[in-house]
């Protein structure tokens, strides 16, 4: 109860200063407004710029850019000024969301309705005495090397941003579907 | 019992036919000698061409080109002259191997020594009676567009074969970390 105590504040914190994205506040709302689930962390899906200094060193990335809507090939164009070094990938993440449930029935149910919605990549993170860690993950995502050593080594930048906002905007639209369906089984397990 | 039987007598008719990756074998053999756990499903990581007439629609996707290592851009110049229709996209896609494990104690030893080793993204994908299903996957992976309509719209291919190979190796490295700990859990579990 504790952790759940803490996540829910963390969550309210993070709403007022307007780190949690819009479009999907009131899912996570929804979720969090029952008893068997609470949400831990989330993005709703995004394109972001960014540099590593080598392969898989997350921990030393740097964004140049980051969008979570489509995103007009101009500002890319004006993120990518900034590239000077390592290695520089352009990524369209789908939204995730990290949600602790109160059982393996209440995360199961979760699970399904993810699957249906096309969150394809559900899965669950972990098993712990607080709950089980569900992560809703869909399908959709780019990863692309743009350069390397600070040099700029692609040039179709436009045709990658425009698949970029083709996918995000697919993705998101699962949002929806995934909102309809929390609402309809809360309705049932109230 | 009936699922591991099916299961091992299917991975035995695959192996002999061919149809399992060489460098992931000695892995899955060490895994399927167990009774507490049996694979299902693998792939020890690849760089594909694949076409799809719609994003999503992998029922209808065209592999162009499926290489298991490390592969010369000259042969993907070669393959691509074979893209005539729909999207096409460039894949790198890190190890994956579907394991189903006895009981919670089997799957969070498996789960904790496939993390140790780097592969990130290892889940659990249900739970079942027969047993836990755990996917192990590592972060490596790349997901380049490279046309649509039929139309080849990027030309920087030999920098991302370089980095698809590059990145393909790495996560390859990740699997010997994985066949030693699994050796290692065995001699404390039989």
């Amino acid at each position: 109860m504790q952790k759940r105590k803490e996540a829910l504040e963390k969550y309210e914190k993070a709403k007022k200063s307007g780190e949690v994205d819009k479009d999907i506040i009131s899912l996570l709302d929804k979720l969090n407004s029952t008893p068997i689930f609470y949400t831990t962390s989330s993005c709703s899906g995004r394109i972001v710029l960014i540099t590593l200094p080598e392969i898989g060193d997350k921990r030393n990335a740097f964004f140049l850019g980051k969008w979570h809507h489509a995103v007009d090939s101009g500002k890319v164009w004006e993120a990518l000024k900034k590239y000077k070094e390592d290695y520089l990938f352009m990524l369209m993440q789908s939204p995730v969301i990290h949600i602790v449930c109160k059982d393996m029935e209440s995360a199961n149910a979760l699970i399904k309705i993810s699957l249906e919605c096309g969150f394809k990549y559900t899965s669950i993170k972990n098993i712990k005495e607080e709950g089980i860690l569900v992560e809703i993950l869909s399908t959709e995502n780019l990863h692309i090397p743009l350069g390397k050593n600070g040099k700029l080594l692609v040039k179709e930048i436009d045709f990658f941003v425009e698949m970029a906002n083709k996918m995000l905007l697919r993705s998101k639209q699962k949002l929806k579907c995934l909102e309809e369906k929390i609402s309809y089984l809360l309705l049932f397990s109230s």
